[in-house]
């Protein structure tokens, strides 16, 4: 089994070797990630300029890609031929939950995305160490090995075609978790602000601000199964169609 | 009514203008857009960095905001307060048809959905002009007189909550258009390669590259109804689970 491991907090973020560990006991793994934090970057296709690739190493010295591209550009770029065929694509462990309307922001989902458009399963990883006290690094172990479960799973019993896994973490031991739970896709709740502030030449910015987001806390989404001390395994497609909108609007007049 | 213009191609774009003219028959604009090309850059929200807003004129003398945002920005921000409460959210005209599996990756698209997680109706046009000769501009002008009409149906409607529209429109003249059809998201092909190169320094770097994307020409799609001659009229919604995969899902064993 050869498994490709990207994430979009940049080839550096420990998330990212943590899971490159815990799929090495699945089968080989290949490492490409961006070299830059994309997060909040959506689903990217970088058309517009070419893209580098450089080797560089992983804090415990094994080997990976690094490119400029982003990480849906990260997947594209080796099931294009890169490197050799990919059986699994796996992105994260993204140090903040990816939940709600979250997942089209999420460059971790998107680069999950990226693998199944091109027919390889795809699974996104993201851990709620938003939960955890500011001034500690968060410890990816529980997460990682989450994320080894999982994947092993996939691996064995393969997933339907279009299918990815958005998966989320509670912060917490593997023995104080609750256990894993599939889930539908909860609400978030946005509390952005703007934040309206001047330079020092008197000219005005503005930035995204306010306080981190909420969401619904319901039975049976993500949301809900986080805040309870699941695993939130939520299976995402890529047909975005509200069918029910579709008879209402047949019966608007059109003409 | 108050109307807020956006799309991914930039302030100058051809298709914004047309789009503000239209939108201009209906109430009153505003036009919010990216001070740069956007293309398939996803759905964006720009926190690590402060967005720059700026007055600037489009190509028929009337005022336009234009920021260093994404799509996605441009109506964040305007949403959060910029300007006075918005009705609607229209983007584009996107010169190219966003079908299929685009929509994840569309800046015309997203920026829609971006309205909607506000709690804003909103609407994506695209034409597809990729089918006019490369040599001749895009004429704009029955893509508005659609765009006019179909917004003109949604502000006395209403959308039900978190439905966004995509409508793609073929590039043909108004007569010569089939009419409304209201379709599901259909099956993009696309046909990427990766294109490696070597610079004058002797290093490689890699394009995506390959022709354009086809779609699977299935009736009831988006794709089926552009290749007929038809408005394609897609409501998507924010909520990507599978609900089958959660079944099938539910069964395997979890421990």
């Amino acid at each position: 089994m050869h498994i490709l491991v990207t994430n979009d907090d940049g080839v550096q973020a420990p998330g990212l070797l943590a899971l490159a560990q815990a799929m090495r006991t699945l089968g080989q793994v290949t490492v490409f990630a961006p070299d830059r934090n994309w997060s909040a970057s959506g689903h990217v296709k970088t058309l517009e300029r070419p893209i580098r690739v450089t080797e560089t190493l992983l804090a415990d010295g094994t080997t990976a890609y690094m490119s400029d591209g982003a990480p849906s550009d990260c997947v594209a770029l080796p099931l294009l031929g890169y490197i050799d065929k990919v059986d699994l694509v796996v992105s994260g462990i993204n140090p903040f939950s990816n939940i709600g309307h979250d997942v089209t922001y999420s460059g971790t989902v998107t680069a999950a995305m990226e693998a199944v458009i091109a027919g390889v399963p795809g699974i996104a990883f993201s851990l709620a160490s938003q939960d955890k006290p500011a001034n500690v690094p968060a410890d990816y172990g529980p997460a990682g090995e989450i994320a080894g479960k999982i994947a092993k799973k996939v691996l064995e019993n393969g997933l339907s075609e279009g299918i990815i896994l958005n998966v989320n973490i509670p912060y917490l031991s593997v023995d104080a978790m609750k256990g894993f739970i599939i889930t539908r896709q909860g609400l978030r709740v946005y509390r952005d602000v703007l934040d309206r502030r001047v330079d020092p030449r008197g000219r005005p910015y503005y930035w995204i601000g306010g306080e981190a987001p909420t969401g619904v806390n319901e039975e049976g989404t993500d949301v809900g199964a986080l805040a309870s001390g699941y695993v939130s395994i939520t299976p995402l497609q890529l047909d975005l169609t509200n069918y029910k909108a579709m008879e209402v609007l047949k019966n608007w007049e059109w003409k």
